[in-house]
């Protein structure tokens, strides 16, 4: 099951990140304390992973408050925010670091407003930079497709480390 | 530079680490909500490290708030908690993700109660048990010891990774 999931997770995220971004003057909002929040869990993706290409380093999963609640009780509320964080990463001496950001993906759920996507927005930051684009209409189709996978668990891959 | 910080880090807790535990009976105080607090940053321990008998796997660095001022300003106030989260690991498919706990290691602020450890005191939770037991006094000095090399950041190896 583990693995379904992320071997899931690693296509969600690579159709999720091609390479199709929206227009610079697209307002998608930044969740700038994203780093204080909870830290969901993590995933090394190596260079024999099928995901390399585009998933390739380390990648750390957030949650803020309202999306803890979700982990909980398996239903996102409205003002959920969950981020995927993902890191170039560097070995020294067989000790792997972490190293500049390659990707900052966001999803926020408000189930009206996004009501034909599972009640979430999908948004994707290059390099993690603020005043990166949205992703297009036609991309976050193509996330909400594979994300519906997990429709049992209101579109979410991830599971809560304990 | 940030190799030097990895092996002291690596040192320090293997240092920490060794198998002499206290008494059942001493009563450490787990920190059990860190899953919740801020994640300050992650390291994998591989197999070809130094470090890899006591330290394999990874591990993440959590601060709960009066630990992220100290992060800001070089100085940690009376009340900071940082907590080392060692995990095994597991490799699917090229892609390594977190197992069981190894061991949590915790460091408390508090000036006056620990004044002959730089205000900190050291304790160590085999596979992250919160019954587990508080480090001897004689492993106390040893942490101590090894974590006098960062006296410039309050005995504090780790950086918050932006």
């Amino acid at each position: 099951m583990r693995k379904i999931v992320l071997m899931r997770l690693a296509t969600a995220a690579f159709v999720c990140s091609f390479s199709l971004w929206a227009r610079p003057d697209d307002t998608a909002s930044f969740p700038k304390e994203f780093r204080k929040w909870a830290h969901v869990k993590s995933v090394l993706v190596g260079p024999q992973s099928a995901a390399y290409a585009t998933e390739g380093g380390i990648h750390h999963i957030y949650a803020n408050e309202k999306a803890l609640e979700g982990y909980d009780t398996g239903r996102f509320p409205d003002g959920s925010v969950l981020v995927y964080d993902l890191l170039q990463t560097k070995e020294i001496e067989g000790n792997t670091i972490e190293g500049p950001t390659r990707r900052v993906d966001v999803m926020v759920k408000e189930s009206e407003r996004y009501r034909t996507t599972g009640g979430w927005e999908f948004m994707s930051f290059p390099e993690g930079h603020p005043a990166g684009a949205k992703l297009t209409a036609e991309r976050k189709a193509a996330c909400f497709a594979c994300h519906s996978q997990r429709k049992d668990h209101d579109f979410v891959f991830s599971e809560f480390r304990k």
